[in-house]
């Protein structure tokens, strides 16, 4: 799905950001972001669930409990991820040199990388390149930190809102990557965020974790779970608010604002599924805990029968219930309800006939499959893209 | 992947086999099948574990703890599932008729189905073609049987086996259907079974169920369930042997060449997945339990970047060690091996380089994936095939 982003000018007070080309990519393309904030920002991060995890994760995991840092510094084109102990020692490289180059303690900075899986990380290129990427920073370049971390992405993503706290207008922002790769099982891919509000650590992290539990881990390209999974949160308090805690008025507005960044990132990331036409929010209710309302959705979602009907425009919902039948979510076949969009082809368990109604309605861009199991009250929602032949070919001849 | 089957003549004494056109599926092909045993057999079956299941599942486990059967009468084109109180009527005609016509009991004979979910079975055109179904029974048409059990296959699938027992020879012989809406959480698909030799029901059970553990609950096209996967074993004792009990000796003999019979169905299917190109068996080893050999090897067979690696000839170990890694399996990253076919790509965590050596053995039609947990000793063995734009076609324009 290509598409000209309305690339907004995005400021975040006290921030500024570097996008530019160091040669790890062999297509040449952007491949090295830096993310810095003038004074130390209180952090939070979460990192992937995959027991394989990236030199740069394992390195951000013992970090992370600080709560503070100051620098970003991701690449594109190799993963640094199943490297050994050279990998580790990469990472480590990068990090304090990039700390020496911006006089800061090393332990102010972080290194996150995505790309190829396997690969010696080519240290020498990023160390030649830090200079320039110093150089570059701006506070409105955050466009190109979000060019310089894609990979199979055709666009980039960057999301900013604002909201009132006090008499104050603080900011929210963030960048992200997916493409492929990608399923809700943790923060997905790489997400950073910004804002000059003023947090205390422990709900800058609950904020953080709310965030991606409601929106990048209810997404799924394609049931895969990297190595590199990352999203990172830093605030630096530039706004002069009191530092919200989680008592304060302020905590909820701040969270909801927070998740409203990371579902549109996570919308932009289905949107630029790998070969996606189409977006496709799945909707599971009437399900007896939220715990089966997911496994339902997930198992619809995660389905390659489905994602391919929806692409070939085609209202199979025998797929989709036969997906939620085996998805070990208690249901009651003759209380079931299937809609698509607006047309509801499954009353009672039964096929309404409506497919033609329906088949119009799957030339739209965005689908929503609703279904309701009949077996309770709760619901849940995931985000996922159809299956083309397109993805196949990225797939079958990307190496890198 | 267009094969044309060796088909042998197979012959199990005791047992004939029709196979026709009654106008269900709208290509015209071959749409009913009927396996019919001269006396009363021994019968065994395992269904689908889909909560949403298809009438005539539901009526055949109504019936199976009785152990007896004697026909079985096979429609394609119209799974009969999602269709209500009507589908259980329309089940229950045929097999009211069939049995009729046949001059046995009703809970003599099982009915199957096998096609698109939500439509009402066109109970007519079934009960109109029943005496040319009966008509053409031959003990020497059992090709015609695996034919018209068909979906998206595209070429029949029958396996036979002869094994001593005593003095005597019986057979043991298998047709199936595959193709898509395969994974290993049941029997799979439609597969029937026929053989002369006398067991127990007991006995004729637990084989069954070994047997479907061992070969097609280890294999996967697209990780779907369907609502109306099926297995079924008959045995007629032409060979007038002694009944084979647990204790007895030949009970192992018998259990390994069934699964050597279901094996083979289910290479056959693997080789048949819509679209493949390739077989691909995923060995994982070194796992701290068998359950952990299962849910890794299940994770790499299912992994929609390995199978389009494997399809685009790419030995990429990064997504096979990432799917190990994301699937939950207890694994040591510095002690894991990975091999394609005999080359190998990762020792001790760490890629070997032999990328070229492994992407010219991925020219063949068949592919080992070996992956060693380095965790323990337990190991696990998933047949699948590779996912190609072949796939996506055939799923994004068929509604049938």
């Amino acid at each position: 799905m290509k598409r000209t982003p309305n690339i907004k000018q995005i400021i975040v007070p006290g921030f500024s950001f570097s996008g530019i080309k160091s040669g790890i990519k062999e297509s040449g393309g952007e491949d090295l972001a830096l993310i810095y904030s003038e004074t130390p920002a209180v952090i939070a991060g979460v990192f992937t669930t995959n027991r394989i995890k990236a030199a740069p994760v394992k390195l951000a995991l013992k970090k992370i409990s600080s709560n503070k840092g100051q620098a970003i510094i991701i690449n594109s084109g190799n993963a640094n991820a199943c490297t050994g102990k050279q990998g580790d020692k990469d990472a480590r490289e990068v990090n304090t040199e990039l700390a020496r180059k911006l006089g800061l303690p090393s332990e102010m900075v972080y290194v996150s990388s995505t790309g190829i899986i396997g690969r010696p990380l080519p240290v020498n290129k990023i160390k030649n390149a830090l200079p320039k990427l110093i150089d570059n920073l701006s506070p409105l370049s955050l466009n190109r930190a979000a060019t310089a971390i894609m990979t199979t992405d055709t666009f980039p993503k960057l999301v900013s809102k604002r909201i009132r706290i006090g008499n104050k207008t603080g900011t929210i922002a963030g960048i992200a990557k997916g493409a492929g790769m990608i399923r809700p099982d943790m923060a997905t891919m790489l997400c950073f965020l910004f804002t000059d509000i003023s947090l205390n650590a422990k709900p800058l992290d609950s904020a953080l974790r709310k965030a991606v539990n409601r929106s990048l881990n209810r997404l799924t390209i394609d049931n895969e779970t990297s190595t590199n999974d990352t999203a990172m949160l830093m605030s630096n308090g530039k706004l002069g608010n009191t530092p919200i805690t989680k008592s304060s008025p302020y905590y909820r507005k701040f969270e909801n604002a927070l998740s409203d960044v990371t579902y549109e990132l996570s919308r932009m990331i289905a949107e630029d599924g790998e070969g996606a036409t189409k977006i496709i929010e799945v909707v599971v209710k009437g399900a007896r805990s939220e715990s089966d309302a997911e496994k339902a959705a997930s198992a619809i979602a995660n389905s390659m029968l489905v994602k391919t009907a929806v692409y070939g425009r085609d209202p199979n919902w025998g797929r989709v219930i036969s997906a939620a039948g085996a998805s070990g979510a208690k249901l009651v076949e003759s209380k079931i309800n299937i809609f698509f969009n607006t047309v509801k082809l499954v009353s009672n368990g039964i096929g309404t006939g409506m497919e033609r109604e329906a088949a119009t309605l799957l030339s739209s861009r965005e689908i929503r499959i609703t279904v309701d199991l009949g077996a309770g009250k709760q619901s849940a929602k995931i985000l996922t893209c159809d299956l083309t032949e397109k993805y196949i070919e990225i797939n079958a001849h990307y190496t890198t």
